[in-house]
């Protein structure tokens, strides 16, 4: 009988994810029934919204139920098919399972194109997933504009090295925060920011009074906490903020809150929109072209955290919480 | 000699304004230089942004100077007049002194337009500040669609009694929170609001739990403070607020910031912005033109508190801080 390997939530973490937090089972794979078809997953997408799903903390979707499959992006190929019109071959992606195969009848999947030069962890790491965030957030919400000044944090992760980069193309001045002078001298040096702050290194209000003077105009925010609170006070006249994460205190039992700074809101005329990718998704056609054919005419480099295993994602999906992880982070379940 | 009697500021208040911040004073009429008007002021406005000029806080202009005249909306007619193209007997409204005359280049100005069936009271108070404050502010940030709940704070003062009526005007659920028995019958016997919270009397957030079970789509934000943290947390998915006035803590030593909610912004999706009429300039007209139209047609209704005599401005003002203002607050100077 074929198995197949699943991570399974078995308790909520209280904190960091802690071992007894997941199982890694092996399980019998059941028949098809009409209208399914069965997925061999090529790649995990680890992201920090799976630590959100794992909590029941306020969330955007339910939280994964203690015992099922964990959940997670996912890209790979049909092996076996009792649905019409799908294919044993084609690629899919959407959210999926942590698992090496699912049974899907579709939802929350759809095609994953062919787009020569460019690869399928990049199709669907890039494309599929970190791009549109940091297209819609951006573009949508943060409207840039030429000269504006555009800080974004976490920014040599998957979404952040995105944002930087349509920043640049879009004709802002653009400052990366990132921890460790590795990933600095990577999104300056290979990716064209004008600047980076260190925030392992260096006070990042400080920095900011150094590198951007005149204040900020759009903060692409995905970290929360103290680095938020440095940026949000520099905040300009009429700058928008893209609110994508707040990954410094989905592990903390007492989140560090900053003020919500409701007369500066006022005063200065800001813009805070809270978003999920999700929510754009009847445009995402539209990100994936603009993105393929950025990547294509060599304005957008992506780099890619591929960790080869399955069996490695609990480690993997942690380094996400300390900045482990130097670009977008994948797990390789099968070969490609 | 002709002399002119004028409000002027003596000290920044700490906490509520006290007698000696302001200074009622006469002096001489200054003769106009060329390219100069005097203006004979018939109506005062008196606005929540009064106190923020007062003070040092941070602000979206410069703070009034101490020893400076007080600055104020004002409406008037041509007295004198030593410009090009205008005339004695013109009507004029826009950014002034807390005076009964005033020496004018223009700048801040602008015709008040004669439109039949609206008085000067109205096509000041109404069509020319308040008016513009609840057309934008609802319609450009709150984006109201039929069937959505809309909550409106000092919903009897006079940008809340026009939000609330635009609103129903475009279909929207109203809900006004307004303080005493008297402002809450009014809001719904004669504004047509769905229902009223009297903050006095109740608990909002026990009223809001009744009165819109399923959350609010749209908070139009006056006041700041525990009656906005009462609304904020039972925001819907994709939720707006506009951020138009934090007036409970303008007279605040230590103001009672609510919590910055960066996570329930994040997964609701809501959408923040601060403004303030005047960034809207140059729509002005559409928004004059539209007020209007409801207002000939029997759309829109509005109060104002009328007061006469310059001299009682100080007394008048303190009653917006107090709610003791029952709809738009004008001092009326000289007999229209």
């Amino acid at each position: 009988m074929s198995m197949r390997n699943v991570w399974r939530l078995t308790s909520r973490p209280i904190g960091d994810i802690a071992d007894s937090d997941l199982a890694y089972t092996q399980e019998p794979l059941v028949p098809l029934a009409e209208g399914q078809f069965r997925l061999r997953v090529t790649y995990l997408s680890l992201d920090p919204t799976n630590r959100i799903w794992m909590s029941d903390m306020e969330q955007y979707m339910p939280p994964v139920e203690i015992g099922a499959a964990m959940r997670g992006g996912v890209a790979g190929r049909v092996v076996e098919s009792r649905k019409a019109g799908v294919n044993v071959g084609d690629a899919y992606a959407g959210i999926g399972e942590w698992a090496d195969h699912m049974t899907s009848d579709g939802t929350g999947l759809s095609r994953l194109p062919d787009i020569p030069g460019i690869s399928m962890a990049q199709a669907f790491g890039t494309l599929g997933l970190v791009g549109p965030t940091a297209y819609f957030g951006l573009l949508d919400i943060g409207q840039p504009k030429p000269g504006e000044t555009l800080v974004v944090s976490a920014a040599a992760g998957g979404v952040g090295q995105i944002v930087g980069q349509i920043g640049k193309i879009k004709g802002c001045r653009v400052i990366g925060i990132a921890g460790g002078a590795a990933k600095c001298r990577y999104i300056v040096d290979d990716l064209g920011f004008d600047a980076a702050i260190d925030y392992k290194a260096e006070d990042v209000g400080a920095a900011l009074d150094r590198l951007a003077p005149d204040g900020i105009d759009i903060n692409f925010e995905q970290v929360g906490g103290p680095i938020m609170q440095a940026v949000v006070e520099r905040m300009k006249l009429f700058g928008r903020i893209p609110l994508c994460g707040l990954i410094s205190g989905y592990n903390d039992l007492t989140p560090h809150e900053i003020p919500g700074y409701w007369t500066m809101i006022l005063m200065r005329r800001l813009s805070i929109r809270g978003f999920i990718v999700t929510d754009f998704a009847p445009r995402f056609g539209e990100a994936a072209q603009a993105l393929a054919g950025w990547m294509l005419g060599g304005q957008l480099k992506t780099r890619q955290d591929i960790r080869p295993g399955l069996e490695h994602a609990l480690t993997a999906v942690r380094d996400l919480y300390t900045g482990g992880n130097f670009g977008k982070l994948l797990v390789e379940v099968t070969p490609p």
